[in-house]
């Protein structure tokens, strides 16, 4: 049985919630999620006390972003191992939760490899889900980190591209704190260029169907005090043709061997306009993302979502109560809808791809090896 | 003072109304539109006894679509004589109702010709009238056979671009019999190719921030029993990556002399799309969008609607009532958000424009200029 309650802030100016942290209740550990379909609305908290709590959290978005799903992956191993369930059967049902973004498997992974090392090694239970845990927790220090350098990598590039500041940015989705253990990916790097004096404006994609942009986005460009402004992501062409885009800057949920970049619906169109206007279309990532075992694009796994996110809009709590159905419908009844949640954009069509240890441009198969060997340095 | 007012239908399967027609009541003559803004949920008619009513209609989109609007543009103009009404002051305030789509001004224009060549031949009120609401329904009369016309055109174009049938076809925005005096443009052809059994697919973009695709192509489609699915604008990409779209068929709101096509916003990243991926990318309009006055692309002035139509969702009237606020909140509260209603797709990026008068392929000035000297034979 799933287990999560929320717990939701009043009004008043709330500080920054953490997208995510371990806390110890008297009940017992418990992994709390900040809700991001409840965003921006509302900051609620969503208490996961099991691994089918955090794996419901993360199916329905509660907690996405392929940075941040790798951490929720090893915290929920964690959260498995202190409570005394079975740490494998938790792995395999969380690595599987969402099949697009690498990192959630990736941090499932080295969770469960860290318990299995403890109970090799003679560790008790208790022990076993210490070691866990702070792996998890090495995990998400390591984003935090790779989060600030991303951003300096990425702020490089962007002087050498476009010397002279003053950049206007297009991005899609949602890239900040919400998907990170630190400032995030591509979001990231427009904060360093806000705080540096660089950022003249952030153009944010609302991001169709479960609107990213508009409700996150937006949110922390809010909160960051940088000058943005929406905009269907109909309406990208039309700034592209005005010239009133410097860079598109996008994170990704998986970039193959070959350097195709796997991010959200909507990507793979930005990067055909950006090429037409030739206007640099720039991927920042950890490479927590690469998979070196996924050798082309086109054998990348897209997950295909419910119709239902295009054919109905989500209603407030209340409206939802009165009208039982759920969404509010904004195509007729039993209208089908094709729902892919992630593009593939292939290396042609990238300028660069920043990581934390450095920037991969031109991107090249060769180019995403050699970024990889330098890891195992 | 504009005077509106609602007839709404019961739930039961109602016949198709029409999207817009002119009516003797006993209070006098009205002109009756089929209010968009409440498809597809509810087919609730809109009742102008004015021309401000009229106006406001137009402007808040209860009625839409090009050719439509040429249409209506010249009824108001006869309600406007036979009520009695300033005619040339209800011109002027038609023509500006909305600036894109040109057709609106042709319409005005045609109607109060109409009624200045009847008064000057010494016509009384009452005679003028009648004169300018025989020109309105002669334009009525007109669009419906161009729309028979330009689906016949059409198909032969596509028989010519795609042998074999069995053509996908994607299509944005809303250009069906909601938006004419017959079966529409884009959308006319998808179904004279759907009777004739030669539509595999009609791929509907939902044409944010409006969602003329998901609300009205979807209702049009399901009335004719089309195999359509609905996508949001973002997922089109993906589409093409796939090979699934043979054809991306369109509407105008204005064509340039030198060709460049003036549609609802996210037509021109589609025709970038349509390019990069080699698919022919077919604008269908009557020539009455055909604007000589206007030489290139980048003098068509561009409608910038409300930020509100990206921020907020409009919800049903009685949420509506409730949340005294308006629409559901998608962005947090202060953003702006850019908004222009159309973009302008250059010749080079159209393949053909079909016209009741033919098709015009390669799309040059030379051949939009050879178009228009044909209508004058």
């Amino acid at each position: 049985m799933a287990d999560q309650y929320v717990q939701t802030r009043d009004g008043e100016e709330s500080p920054r919630l953490a997208s995510l942290r371990w806390d110890e209740l008297p009940e017992g550990p418990v992994l709390i999620l900040l809700d991001q379909r409840r965003l921006p609305a509302e900051e609620a908290e969503l208490v996961c006390t099991d691994v089918p709590a955090l794996v419901q959290a993360i199916r329905t978005l509660a907690v996405r972003g392929a940075p941040l799903l790798g951490i929720a992956g090893a915290y929920g191993v964690a959260l498995a191992a202190a409570r005394g369930y079975d740490v494998a059967e938790a792995a395999a049902l969380l690595e599987t939760a969402r099949p697009t973004a690498v990192n959630l498997g990736y941090g499932v992974r080295r969770a469960a490899g860290a318990y299995e090392e403890a109970v090799g090694k003679g560790a008790d239970a208790q022990e076993a889900a210490a070691a866990v845990l702070a792996v998890a927790r090495e995990l998400h220090r390591e984003d935090a980190e790779a989060s600030e350098r991303m951003a300096q990598h990425g702020l490089v590039l962007l002087d050498e591209l476009l010397p002279g500041g003053s950049h206007r940015i297009l991005t899609h989705c949602n890239t900040g704190r919400l998907v990170s253990g630190g400032e995030g990916t591509a979001f990231a790097v427009a904060l360093a260029a806000h705080r540096t004096g660089r950022l003249r404006k952030l153009w944010v994609d609302e991001t169709r169907p479960l609107l990213q942009g508009a409700r996150l986005t937006a949110y922390e460009a809010a909160r960051s005090g940088m000058s943005y402004t929406l905009l269907t992501d109909n309406a990208a062409g039309s700034l592209f043709v005005a010239g009133e885009v410097d860079a598109v800057l996008i994170g990704a949920d998986r970039i193959a061997a070959d350097g195709s970049v796997a991010n959200k619906v909507g990507s793979y169109p930005l990067a055909v306009l950006a090429k037409y206007h030739h206007v640099p279309f720039i991927v920042v990532a950890p490479t927590t993302t690469v998979d070196l075992g996924t050798a082309h694009g086109a054998s990348i796994e897209v997950e295909q979502r419910s119709g239902r996110e295009v054919t109905e809009m989500p209603v407030s709590r209340a409206a939802e109560q009165e009208a039982e159905a759920g969404g509010l419908p904004l195509a007729p009844l039993g209208t089908q809808a094709y729902n892919p949640a992630f593009d593939v954009t292939p290396p042609e069509l990238v300028t660069a791809i920043v990581t934390e240890e450095g920037t991969v441009s031109p991107v090249t198969g060769a180019g995403i090896a050699e970024l990889c060997a330098r890891l195992r340095r």
